[in-house]
């Protein structure tokens, strides 16, 4: 078996990128604070989760980044410099102090900005403000920026409106000289994987995720990538997921990252089958993989899910999305079917997930997986499932089962 | 039993609203000619609402704003001034005076105009005499603007066309000095409820009502939401609903309100019950409550059902709107629950619609009605029909039936 | 009975028009030289034309303009003025002599032009060129301008680019201080019944017509007024209704007409039940009237058709299109009830299209009929056949029959 | 039988073509090195293209065109001159020897760029360097310019952004006084074919085709002309064609060409009888019929498909696309009759398009055949089949079987 090797992988020599930064070769790889703490963040909120993070060594499976969202502000700006000024009685020490903590301790350091009057916590927002506040960010030794769509004043409803929005921040990070990962989260509207690619190193392709397998909500009610006129939020795992599938052609280590939303492992709203399919389906999507649960009351379980050295080999390597080869109606779901090329040229992944309420039992047809890659069609292969680690030895087709709201992963090796 | 104050609810010290005149901390209530009189107004007919309002006491309910719809102008503004000129012969003393009365008499005094070249009625629209018209309605002392948006000559078409529109007479609005509630009445094109919130208090989301429950008509031909070209008149009360169940995430005090149109109640194209669902369902979506029947007429079972204080209070209540948890299909039309959280941290309103044609028994289950609030699953509490007043003690779930074409509305108290 | 006055009807005193030019109060009828000659005109064609409307007393019907099409140009404007080159040959005389001749006979006299880089007969097109273009008509006597759309070069896409470039045409013709009818033919793009009434007398709301009652082509590949991308063209008589029933609220006396382009009466594509359906929809629905049929050769049945003087006064009537109360399913196609209150407050239209395949027999309720006007649901009227004359007396319901393909219609009188 | 010139068309004396480079007149035929070579481009590959071009007769059937696509260049522009720089190594001789080389061996030479940041290939894009660029292209004696849509930054969105993007190039080649075919690869975002026609000869119509009779691949998530947010890629030959059916009316010899991407014939992923519908349905809808397969390894049965002259004489017919007279579901598909009215007044093609999954027998009558053309429904014909070259006298109507997956194509001849 060929080995893959987990976060080695760097970019060509020659860069072909469409936008350039130094960042963002593979999606990027973190922790957020929104979906635990919301507007409860100070000084010791970061510093806590960037030392848990520390000792569960996430850093040496992949999160780097420490991301700390809204409500850092107050609600004025300063009256003479313009500059946003942080809540002194949250963080008495200053954003700089925390953000040399959180290098210290080996992470990179992100904060929450939005191309809006306001971010969506009613703090003051970027737009009118991008040179400043990039330089702001920068002289605090922020790496990362999440760059959020509310309030945006009717600065939108065509791609030209929209993105030169956005880039008129993504000028201002580059202009600081520092490296700053720029993440949009402007949640799939005007097509954003036309033009993301040009000024972003992400974004966000849907509404917000919610801790949900497949649940309908009103709050969410598009069904299809096409949606106008709101994207929402409460969108369930699947609805993400069948949203991204079209757009992965658009995603890829010279292009940037969809943006599926960051993972609900460990946030209690679904089994573990469910959050190992969530967790699979991300990672193959190359979806940036934000953590955002509550790290110290992670389930040895949960821990498990999100620390799969092969699955996250498979987001972190240099090559594109998976491809999904069919799609097949099945009770309360679908089942399909999911294939990966690795960079190394003998290396495939073969998701199975089935989003339906019982088990399937299938054939799998090497001329379905090679579907894009016939000269494999009658090759053999090894196959290693990626959460049993068993192994199989398989050549033309091959028989398996597919619990209900499950995947099955495995690479294929030459 | 926690009492739910009646108007008595306060924004926050620190307001945190994303468009703040000092207003719409909560949806306006009132009342409109336009439904009763049509373009046949004159001083008295104003002078008489606000008098009967007065006699009717809905002050002490809430209803506040009197607002005087199109109409009032001459055909031609003044040629020297370029000021509306008021129709001399209808309102002969000026409408400062007619304001003064108003204001006497205890409530707010509203009025419109058209973000075009002229009000739906043909007389001179705002388009283009923003300043020029907001200094005039300050100076009559006017306290809420109805801006429509007929004959805007083309200015639409995407987010950033309309809103720069609109936010013209924002602020001018604002420039005046004088307190002015900035109502929308846009009909929901272009995506208003994500730029209305930084301009206005609130924002219609749809064409015209018409007293009709359910009944199709082409002269509405929408039924999402999503609607391009013609939003129309018409609508019925169950095409509004569905259509503002997604938008509801836009609204809330701290964004502003989803205008779900005037109510009919009052006006004999519904049932009893179809009126309480209409009002019920209005107030628990955080719509205004603005009257537009015929007052003097108006039936004791009418005036009951309008001055409910149990669901103004809902509405009047520092939160967002209600949330929708289910919807099932049933014989002609559907059931839905819907949650609201209030302020209280201690009180919920749980509301089932039945649209459909004939009774419906179901089993409520705490799993669905606190789905967005898990921790509460397993709490006993004390639920009072609000339209009936009595109680029950439920807990884990409850056995209930609604008639057709109507709610059950309850307070859940821990 | 009270009688209903033919083309007597004018404007109240005081107009109220969105846009007003003096023209257009009423739906425009007349002939356009199009459908029958093509690029094939000259001079004798057009005051052939003429003279046999003439002849045929085509104008004490209403037909009052004689519109000659594209095609009556040189390819290149002169190259000192600019100007549009009118081709000697097929005009020795030039047009100001074709258009006197046609004053002579009575008829007003309409031309043809696109605002485009090119008609669509690819002549040079009026964009960029609209004031001296303008002028020009006028110089020449031109009392109606039939605006094209072809080779627009990207100038649409939304309300306000649409809106603009026919804007300038408008202000120009006006700038001429002529009275020049202004109609719209830009295909219902770009959603024209919300600007085309500020600027223009009448607006095209679909793709062209074509001789069919109900047949599906590809080339008009929208069955809903809400179509994006291509409008197209043979598009059937039953396909061009259905898109035009909600953009009725949008035209009438005060607004400007929806046009649901010409007439294919005549041009023996249709039955004669299907031409008197087609005559009739497009006359309560307020559509220009405009023939487009072989004069010289018109069948006595044909005639008929369009001199049905009743049928012509409720397209002349000064009141709104008719509405449609409900339309339901049956054998290959629908049923649909539409009723015109007509300016006279004592008389309506009735109107029953079947489109299906077989004869429908139906009770009538006047709680349909009067859906819109409930103080009329109790009263007896007169109910006279306009197709046969013959007369009933009728309350509160009546039963009838409608053959396949076929309209009835009565006028309703108190 | 009336003879149908091979090639012999020319343009009419007068030109009307809304577009007027002096080229286009018919839809372009020739050869794109992308398909088979990629990136993997370098002067010996394009000459050899070329010999092969000319040593296998192709000229002679109408192909004409060697268009060499991306990867020519460097990543970066000249530092001084701003030029795009050819790769010295793959071009060791440039770009102007190697076009010499291709026009001696008697075809025309073509070239590739990309209206954004950069080409497809993440090459130098001619966004904001159209001058530039169309005068290197010309001074290398380019004949040819394939204009594709990657990285446009966000200038999208409706007409007007679009057509001014594609607007500079068009106008940049012209002035630079060499003849260059524009060919547009805009996927058919905003409506390409209602502006292409005053700037292009051709424009693309869809996302990029794939080597499949009908298969559904997610990249390609669109079944409809009306298509928003992506077009992608891996579109079925069946999923373009019916894409482009609605379409086919916005192009001719005077309008210019929907372009339905180059031809798969020879790529091995559809069956003969596939492939023989694939390159019949591209040719009567007058699609550009460029090659992209691999030729010197063409097998006789594809060769003999790509040079049916019958097929191409249709396609270069100095007339209008097919138009579907019909089509009826069958088991698997539909079944479909299209007709071109050729330039010869007596010479019409008749087409049978099955894409069901088995054979259908049918009846076809003259009223459907001569719907457009009613006076010939009495006429006999002589009907060839352009594939099998027998011959039948046919009256009124004839009775045919169509294979699966294929088509029946007749030249009818009075």
């Amino acid at each position: 078996m060929i080995p893959i090797p987990l976060l080695a992988l760097v970019a060509p020599a020659l860069c072909l990128k469409a936008f350039d930064n130094g960042v963002g070769h593979t999606p990027q790889m973190g922790w957020n604070s929104w979906n635990k703490y919301g507007c409860n963040i100070n000084e010791s909120v970061i510093i806590s989760a960037a030392e848990t993070m520390n000792q569960l060594g996430l850093l040496q499976y992949g999160y780097e980044y420490i991301v700390m969202d809204d409500c850092y502000q107050l609600k004025e700006r300063d009256s003479e410099t313009g500059k946003i000024v942080v809540d002194p009685q949250r963080f008495p020490n200053g954003i700089k102090y925390l953000s040399d903590r959180v290098h210290q301790l080996g992470f990179k350091f992100g904060m929450y900005s939005s191309a809006g009057k306001f971010t969506c916590g009613r703090y003051p927002g970027s737009l009118g403000y991008e040179e400043l506040d990039a330089q702001t960010f920068a002289d605090w030794g922020v790496d990362y920026l999440k760059y959020d769509n509310c309030f945006n004043e009717g600065m939108s409803g065509n791609e030209k409106i929209s993105s030169d929005r956005y880039l008129k921040m993504s000028q201002a990070l580059n202009a600081t000289g520092r490296t700053i990962f720029y993440s949009l989260c402007q949640w799939g509207e005007d097509n954003v994987w036309n033009w993301g690619t040009t000024l972003s190193n992400s974004w966000r392709v849907t509404g917000d995720i919610y801790d949900s397998f497949n649940r309908y909500d009103d709050r969410c009610p598009c069904e299809s990538f096409d949606c106008a006129g709101i994207q929402g939020n409460s969108c369930s795992m699947v609805n993400i997921f069948e949203k991204a599938i079209p757009l992965a052609q658009k995603s890829g280590p010279f292009e940037g990252w969809n943006d599926l939303d960051s993972l609900e492992v460990g946030n209690g709203g679904m089994t573990t089958n469910e959050y190992k399919a969530h967790f699979t389906l991300w990672a193959i999507l190359k979806s940036p993989l934000v953590l955002g649960n509550d790290l110290p009351r992670m389930s040895q379980t949960d821990f498990a899910i999100i620390t799969n050295k092969d699955i996250i080999a498979i987001n972190q390597d240099f090559s594109s999305p998976a491809v999904r080869v069919w799609k097949r109606a099945v009770k309360g779901g679908h089942l399909s079917l999911l294939v990966n090329k690795l960079a190394d040229p003998y290396v495939f992944t073969v998701t199975l997930f089935n989003s339906g309420d019982r088990k399937e039992r299938l054939e799998v047809k090497f001329s379905d997986i090679f579907f894009d890659h016939p000269g494999f069609q009658e090759s053999s292969f090894t196959a290693r499932d990626l959460w049993t680690n068993e192994t199989m030895d398989v050549k033309q087709r091959f028989f398996t089962a597919v619990n209900k709201h499950s995947v099955k992963v495995w690479n294929f090796v030459l």
